[in-house]
Parts: C-alpha cells; sequence; structure tokens
C-alpha cells in the first residue's frame, strides 16, 4: 500500500443509496430543516420522466415550492440569476437537483446567489471564498458517471463576459447524495458503456496519480470492482437493477477517490479533445484511458499492477507474474472497450477515428491532433500525472489514441513502458 | 460484493495524517474560523510528552487559550462543567482534544455547554437534539485504536443522579481529526497490540454484520490491510514511524467502517467483561475476535472468507480452496494473538483466564462468566450480529474465550461453523 508522508481526506457528502432512495428525502430534508425545496433538472431529465418518479416519490411527504426543467446545457449566470429569482418568487428553502455536472454547477451558483443575497457572483469567485453554510442542496445524479454529486467546486460561465468563473469551496458540496436506481434505469447502452468508462477513469487516475492516499485507495479500488464487475451485465441487460446501483455507487466512490486524490493526463487530454472537437467527456476518457496508463507505466506500473484485483480478482493475479500485471490491465481495459463497442452495435468508440458525430462526419478530424496537444498543456491536471508530459508527448498519445495503436515503447518518453 | 437493497454512508470528519500533521493545525483552525483553541488532556497524555509536542507544533502561529490535562478516566458532568468554565474564562473559541473515548466525550459535553450556553447538558440528551454547529472541535487521537475522533457519539456520566447521557447527533462529529506519528510513536508493546487488535475487531466485525454496505466494506478491507500487515512489524520495532501512522489510519478507516455499518457480538460481549469485570476493551476485542467469528460462521462465514485477502494478500487467497478461507481467517487471527503474546512477554492475553491485575489476580473470575452474558444480553450492539444471541450462547462462547478453546461444532447453537 502506497503511503504519503502526509495527506488529507475529506469525503464530502452522506450517501443515500437504493432501489427506493428517493422516498427518504422527505426524513432527509427534515433533518436538514427545509420544508420547501426547488426542484431544478433539464429537458432530457424530465423528457425521460425521471422528474415524476422524484416528485411521486417527495410530494406526499414535502410540499415542492418549484420545478424548473429547462437548465440548459450551456447554463450560464443569467440562467443563475433567473432560478434564483423563482427560488425567491416562490418562498422556497432548499434544493434538489436532478442531472448532471451542468444541472448541479447551476444549482451550486444559485444557492450562493439566495443564500448570500449576491447580486455579483464574482464576488465569491476563487477558492474557499465562502465563508458560511449556504441552503441544503440535495444532488440526485442521473448517469453513473461524473461523481459531481460529491464535489466541492462549480463552475458557471459568464456568456456575457466572456469568462468562466470558478468557484471552489467546503460549502458548495451538497448537502447528500441520493442514488436511486430508478435514475439510471433508462439510461441508453452507449451512454451507459461512456459513462461508466469516466467513472472507471476517475478511480484508476485516482489509484495511479501522484496525490493519492490510502483512503483515496480504499474508494478508488472499491470503485474498480464494482464497475468493472457490472457494467457489462447492465449493457447486456439494461433492467439489471442490481448492476444499476452497484454502477451508480460504484461512480459515486470514484468520485470521492478522485476529488481526493485529482486526476492525470487522461483528463489532461480528454478535457481538451472536449474542448476542440466537442466529444463527450465519457467517450474520451475510455478511450484515452489504456493510453495513459501505458504512458505512464514506467512510473506507476506498480501501481497499475495493483489494479489486476479489483479487475479481474485474486486467481488472475496469483497466475499472472507480476511484471506482467500491469500490461495485463491494459489489455483488460481495451478488452472492455472493444466488448462495450460489441454490445452497443458499434456506437461505443474505441478511438477518436470512430468517434462520429450527428451527421456522420469524423468529430476529431487528424488534422486537430496539434492544437488537442497544445490546449492540454494548460489543463491543470497535468500537473497531477506521475511523468512529464510536453506537447511532443501528448500528440503522439493522441495519434496512437486516434488510430487505435498501442504505444510502441521506442516512441515513448524516458523508457516508458519498462515497469520498475 | 455484498449489496444492500438500501443504505447510509456518512464519512464524518476530513482527516489530516502524516509524519508531521499537527503543524497544519494552524491552518486548519483559520480554515475553521477560530484563532484560540483551548487544549483538553488527560494526565496520561501529558505525562508521556505529548501535549508538548501538540504545543509546539502549533505555538508558534496559534494563541493556545488554555490548556487542561487533567480529565479523569471516569469523567463526568462536573468535569465538563468546570472545562466548560475555564472556555469562557479565557475566552477560548475552539477545542483541540488530544487523547482517547474519555477525553474525547469531555470535549464533545464541553462543547454543548458552551455553544448552546447549556446549563443543563440533559436537555440535549438523545439522539439528534442538537441543531445546529457546536464551536470548531479538532480530535488527535493517541492510541491507534478507539476511533472515537470520527464517531458522532458523546457518553457523559453524571455520578450525582447515577446515570449516564448519550447524546447522538451529526453536529458532535469532530471537524477534523489530526493523525500524527508522534501521538502513539511511545505507545507501549502491550497497548500497541490491544488497541492495534480493538481497531482491526472494528474492522472485521464492520465486514462481517447485518448493517455492512459497499462503502463500509471498502473501509473494512484497507483497515484490515493495514493493521494486520502493520501491528506485528510496529510491536517488534516500536520507532517504526511508517508502520505507526498506517496503525493510525488504519485504525480511523475502522472508525468509519463500524460507524457506518455498527458491530456484533464481539462488542456485545466485550462491553460486558469490561464492566463486570474491568478488562480494558482492546484486550477484551482481541480475545473475543475468533470466537465471534466462529459462532457466525454458518451464518456470515462467506464473508468471513473473504477477509483472507486483505489479510494474506491474492496467493494465499488462490491456494486455499474456497470453503476453507472462513477458518483460514480465524486460524490467522489467533496466530496474531499468539505472536503479540510472544513479542510483547506474555503481556498480550490470548483468553481471558489469562488476564490477570496489578495485583496478580485473575481480572475474569470463572464465576463471573454467567454476569457477563446475562449483562451483555443488554448490549445495543447485539441486535447486529448475524446470528442470534441467548444467554447460553453468550455464556458458552465466554467460557472458550476464558479457556482459550475454539468453539466445538458440536456446542454451537443452529449448525454453527458449517460454511453455507
Amino acid at each position: 500500500m502506497h503511503f504519503p508522508g502526509y495527506y488529507e481526506f475529506f469525503c464530502p457528502a452522506p450517501t443515500l443509496a437504493g432501489h427506493r432512495a428517493l422516498e427518504k428525502i422527505p426524513t432527509l430534508l427534515h433533518r436538514l430543516g427545509a420544508r420547501r425545496p426547488m426542484l431544478v433538472t433539464d429537458k432530457g431529465v424530465a423528457g425521460a420522466g425521471l422528474v415524476e418518479i422524484v416528485q411521486a416519490a417527495i410530494s406526499k411527504d414535502v410540499m415542492i415550492g418549484a420545478v424548473e426543467d429547462d437548465v440548459p446545457p450551456d447554463s450560464d449566470l443569467t440562467v443563475v440569476n433567473r432560478l434564483a429569482g423563482i427560488y425567491r418568487d416562490k418562498r422556497c428553502d432548499s434544493i434538489i437537483a436532478v442531472g448532471g455536472g451542468s444541472v448541479l454547477d447551476t444549482a451550486k451558483g444559485m444557492n450562493i446567489v439566495v443564500s448570500e443575497n449576491a447580486d455579483d457572483l464574482m464576488r465569491f469567485s476563487g477558492a474557499g471564498r465562502l465563508t458560511r453554510p449556504l441552503k441544503p442542496l440535495i444532488a440526485i445524479p442521473t448517469t453513473a458517471g461524473t461523481g459531481s454529486e460529491v464535489t466541492m467546486v462549480a463552475v458557471i460561465a459568464d456568456h456575457a463576459n466572456n469568462r468562466k468563473m470558478l468557484f471552489t469551496s467546503y460549502f458548495l458540496v451538497p448537502d447528500a447524495a441520493v442514488l436511486d436506481t430508478r435514475m439510471t434505469l433508462t439510461l441508453p447502452p452507449a451512454i451507459t458503456a461512456a459513462t461508466g468508462m469516466d467513472a472507471l477513469t476517475h478511480a484508476v487516475e485516482a489509484y495511479t496519480c501522484l496525490a493519492k492516499n490510502p483512503v483515496s485507495d480504499a474508494h478508488a479500488l472499491s470503485a474498480i470492482e464494482l464497475i468493472s464487475q457490472n457494467l457489462l451485465p447492465v449493457i447486456k441487460d439494461p433492467e439489471n437493477r442490481e448492476g444499476r446501483l452497484a454502477l451508480a455507487v460504484g461512480a459515486n466512490l470514484a468520485g470521492v477517490a478522485f476529488s481526493n486524490a485529482m486526476v492525470g493526463m487522461v483528463h489532461t487530454l480528454g478535457h481538451s479533445v472536449g474542448a476542440v472537437c466537442g466529444v463527450p467527456h465519457g467517450t474520451c476518457m475510455a478511450i484515452l484511458l489504456p493510453y495513459g496508463l501505458e504512458y505512464n507505466m514506467h512510473k506507476n506500473g506498480h501501481f497499475t499492477a495493483q489494479l489486476l484485483l479489483p479487475l479481474a480478482g485474486a486467481q488472475a493475479v496469483a497466475r499472472t507474474p507480476s511484471h506482467l500485471r500491469a500490461r495485463q490491465v491494459v489489455a483488460m481495459i481495451r478488452q472492455m472497450n472493444q466488448r462495450l463497442h460489441q454490445e452497443t452495435g458499434g456506437a461505443h468508440a474505441r478511438f477518436f477515428k470512430e468517434v462520429v458525430g450527428p451527421d456522420g462526419q469524423e468529430r476529431v478530424p487528424v488534422d486537430k491532433l496539434e492544437a488537442i496537444a497544445e490546449k492540454a498543456l494548460g489543463d491543470g491536471s497535468i500537473f497531477y500525472n506521475p511523468e512529464e508530459l510536453e506537447k511532443d508527448d501528448l500528440q503522439m498519445v493522441m495519434s496512437h489514441a486516434w488510430a487505435g495503436t498501442p504505444l510502441d515503447s521506442n516512441r515513448v518518453k524516458k523508457g516508458s513502458l519498462q515497469i520498475r
């Protein structure tokens, strides 16, 4: 077990998890001193009928003050202020956010506005600028992926001034994360695959990056076991309720792990591919994960090797010589992507060349790889990657991840691929 | 992996852990908005020079408002009120508790008094009676055992009225647990052994009892690995700093695990032996753990079997047929007790007959076993044990744990010892 000389660990939000966890929300609100929540979500979530499920589960015991289901994917300050106005008009006293990262960030932003009576959100931008608890906020994730229900961060765009405001504070952590089987039960196979691999990447990078600690490790290992054992069964049988719940819990554990340990180059490059080419985050993570592990292997192959246990079990570890385990882990992750590709009828992409938009066009043209590498240099996660990354390195990795060719040890920096 | 249909998980306090974690306390106090902490501890801790280490680590940056080092082992309401008076007189604004369960409970009690201006603490007795955050409280454990730095419970005796007051509230959870290597570095071998086995028992019972969940499991498994790999090395080399820190972190993880999953019959009987005969808690846990696992084996042997992995590693799991793994786990725990007995020159007792007081007399006379069984029936942890326990069962287990004879399957209730 890896033991740093010093670490801090913070498990942000209490978790309520189960097949009927939503029904516990009235008790939870009571515990938080709240009586009149505002429900915040987006059209996709509402269209899938999930808001009705939430309402049915709680409205017998709780007066819902307002339901707003039109948070756009590119939410910004205008949306935040509009929702804050509704919150005040309807005399709400708490927020229930149902959705993914954009809904939750919007809910966090409006929570600052309504709790601090803030006219200018910018005043609270930055790290640690909040000084007291906000209104109660309950997060209900609708994908088993992002782990955003446990983070202490919010990003709010300000389109009018062409800027992004970043907020970091313990007080932004939701008061509880509610993981309910029904919220992910109807998620289509390709999205289940991409978000599941996103969660797996959180856990794998948390376990193999520089800022790991024994507590983030415990979360990461359990997350990897839960996700790897349940992702394919759920894709094959989408109504597998136990599997759906296991994926939601795995994604939550992975979120706690990376919140405490940070992530590495898979996110460095993934953020950049998302920004330059608009590829969904989960797809980027799934494609890049094996390449990131290969690139870093000479630095952290001993950690990667330890992932064979949660991925394949004790028998597999016992019969695999220790110097081959890290490569076996990479091979298994490639195999997962391959099987997800098959089971989704090709919708789950294995490499960037395969990613196409709704128009059938390639989303990642090969001539964008340099721009992706260039932009990745500015991503904060680069500092937590075990090995240094210069632009050439990033572009080399991208070209392999684009074509679907494993990294060639001759072309990898500083003797990578040789396990210590 | 075991998956209940519903669970809640709450990881109470942020953890700061390291060889020089105390030095982070000024930053932590600042983050908590506190400037003038009161240091609360006991004579044993002060006598070991630990208070001076804490003072040296923080006094450059923080004005310590008061130092009180006379919390008695049987602290009660009088002590709580006296310390609250000092806190007010010295205009403190936060509390740093250095010690074990008694110090921490006293600190929690005085925190209720000073935060709520409570004349009558009884008013807040019970579950969930506190409604708002108390003053900042930082817990620094001085044994790697109890995990009390993460619990939301305080027990305060009221000797004048011959009663015990129990307080349960999220607001009683310390604002942070600081695990510093130096706080356990001088712990004598026998106490290191007993408290280490106490922590191991928290983790093992959390993993094998009825209220387990995937998140408590993740904590329990890591705790078992950390404790079992480091306890004997630390007993042999008490100044093994990495091992000391690993034990402290393991005990902390075990505390989080059992706070969320509860414990079982090892605690049921252990509390009773402590109450009837005054045997230290850790000693009771160490002795009773293998017997509890044997008694419950027909109910939860499949969980016990899974502990072979953190105790012995993947190779051992692979070469042990699955129907023998649970017994192997019990055998390994007996072996740990045997080796701790040897390495402490006999000070670590393997069974109750061996436990002697300072006067050389047996602490657990055989004629007390019935009284112990009787009293155990009233312990709350009995409800979380996988198998039912009647008085005869408890007395039978005690008689084996007294003499040091493994449970005989013919004498065990309802076919115990047969693994499903």
